[in-house]
């Protein structure tokens, strides 16, 4: 089969990085390939969708913390630009939110460390409000009587990340931009320079040209790696698979006006409510390589956790739980630019923060991010290929 | 439509009781029909299959206690016979065995409830074994440290519900017995007496006969109504939904070697090992109606308390969780025969024990099991019609 489509960037990833960058290259008129076996299903189809920078904010991560505020800064216009490209009727249809994050504090050294957490914040000048445990009960009814205090991020927003990536996958699929359902097993080189990808489709081996008229080869331009945890495998980018399991609750009517997080037992747990009543429960963070089971423990954790938290979710209906693999680095920092090989861009590394991060991803890969890009520049991994 | 098939009987219900009842008439040449508009999907799909009597024993329940030992004496020829008829190797095919069940007991308070159960069982000559802690674990390693005495039934036995309704019904086609996939929404009477049932396919409306040839009535010269919780609206028979939560695991190898069962903060857990490494957690019992969701409570409580038995099940995958709902009588006894309606009988009622009363259910209704059938007869609830 003879080289075709040189002059296209191929997207390795159909996760919510991938599809946004190939969607906003797409829009710029830059000819586009994703190629995924099954987009949207990985990390993306797990997320909670917290768009949460403030609340996430931890004593060693400022740099983190800068990337996660321009990004929230963009996500306004990037859902409600999303919306209308995908054909839907605004922003709400993504269940794009924006009443804050409530971080609540249970015993006397949760409280302690609640306020050491708001001075800190304080000092940051990031808007919070320090609210006693009757406060919280004000703000959310349905919040345990334990709660002794909380932190009000009243900023940070949140979004439904399957209603983003499908949204993502109509608006590619209006461009006109093609999507192989097939895996990247390796990239093509020629001499040093990366070239184009060879794909792998779906329990397909036979030569030349396979089932359903997925081609074995696409050169491009550019090759954009967004494969999240499976990018180590591609290039030699420290990028390693760290599982989240994840609870989908399901009610008549919401239990919680915002999200909710708080540390039961010393792991962290978050709530998450959706416009249709879903309520989130999540994450386990485990470093267990390319596992995605559900186990026994990690549903134990989630429930334990969430009914100290919001006792009333006892009451509510299973409707989900999956695992997932965020792509985590040495460092916690996405990787995002050109590699140390020509022909290859890193859109990686994300690790808890891929959907936050998205649309300042494509900012720095389209040129719009020029500081912001220097901290997540691959050029801090050595050995790049 | 003219009726026909007016000599047969037509069962209501393919759960375990209305399949073995159906089986073992088409076996003894009776002509019958079974009427269910998805077989196998409703108590008998959650079951976890202990069949354990002596085990089960309360202080209130010897009618059921008897009942049990009967049934369990039954089950080693009802599962060869219909491993044969299935077209199976043996009963190891269903998952048959017979390695007794353990009960265990945590806290001083447990201990002295397990002797006072232990003594209360020799008095009535059942065949148990006291353990201490330590033996208790030399037979199952896998159990909690904090284990510190047990109560073997080694003459307890379990079976999978699942595969022992795919037999029965493999055993039927072989036998040519008609299944009828509709849902049965009332008995036909005519001066009193049942002469068969009105049928309701899934999804159809129109009148005459339906989509895919199901009539809708058929005429029977007896009913034999096994529709579980669904009893009470076909007749009078005081049958309420149960609803029983049941989790199932899956291992890469047996963690148990035989069913082990305990009290964790006051509720009963048991976990039933299968061969092919899963490993079956039960069971909720709870009073809501016809309400078969899933609950955040309800599975955390069964996580919860099976962690508390055998720590090491947190590692294991979770493969299904499901409800049921068993079919309660206000005494907990089956209603097995000749209901005060000529032309109607019942198959009921039995709770918790439907995979161990069904070969009894059989016998009983085929006229061979005289005393224990008057402890089952309908009579006993008056206004049944």
């Amino acid at each position: 089969m003879p080289a075709k489509g040189a002059h296209v960037d191929v997207i390795v990833g159909g996760g919510i990085v991938g599809l946004s960058i190939a969607w906003r290259l797409a829009r710029s008129g830059r000819p586009v390939t994703v190629a995924d076996p099954a987009p949207a299903s990985g990390a993306s189809n797990a997320a909670a969708g917290m768009l949460a920078p403030v609340s996430e904010v931890t004593y060693t991560e400022a740099p983190l913390l800068r990337l996660g505020l321009a990004a929230l800064r963009r996500w306004p216009s990037f859902a409600a630009e999303l919306a209308v490209d995908a054909g839907l009727a605004g922003a709400d249809a993504l269940d794009f939110r924006t009443d804050g994050t409530l971080d609540v504090a249970f015993g006397a050294d949760d409280l302690a460390a609640l306020d050491e957490l708001a001075a800190f914040m304080e000092k940051l000048d990031l808007p919070v409000e320090r609210l006693t445990g009757r406060e919280c009960r004000r703000l959310e009814p349905m919040l345990a009587p334990a709660v002794r205090g909380g932190l009000l991020a009243p900023g940070d927003a949140w979004v439904d990340p399957r209603r983003v990536t499908a949204a993502l996958l109509a608006a590619l699929d209006r461009l006109g931009v093609p999507l192989v359902r097939a895996r990247v097993s390796e990239l093509l080189r020629d001499d040093g320079k990366v070239t184009g990808v060879r794909l792998t489709p779906p329990d397909v081996q036979a030569p030349g040209v396979a089932d359903g008229g997925v081609p074995r080869e696409v050169r491009a331009e550019r090759v954009i790696l967004a494969a999240g945890a499976w990018s180590a495998a591609l290039a030699g980018v420290p990028v390693r698979p760290v599982k989240g399991q994840i609870l989908r609750l399901r009610s008549s009517q919401p239990l919680l006006g915002r999200c909710v997080r708080g540390t039961v037992h010393g792991s962290s747990v978050y709530l998450v409510p959706r416009g249709d009543g879903e309520l989130v429960v999540g994450a386990t963070q485990e470093e267990l390589g390319f596992d995605t089971r559900v186990t026994a423990g990690g549903l134990y954790e989630l429930l334990r956790d969430a009914r100290e938290l919001v006792p009333g979710v006892t009451e509510l209906e299973v409707a989900d739980v999956v695992a997932g693999l965020r792509p985590g680095t040495p460092d916690n920092l996405p990787a995002i630019g050109p590699s140390g090989a020509p022909g290859l861009t890193l859109a990686t590394g994300h690790h808890r923060g891929g959907v936050l991060l998205a649309p300042l991803t494509t900012a720095i890969l389209l040129g719009e991010e020029g500081e912001l890009a220097a901290l997540c520049s691959p050029e801090r991994f050595r050995d790049i290929s």
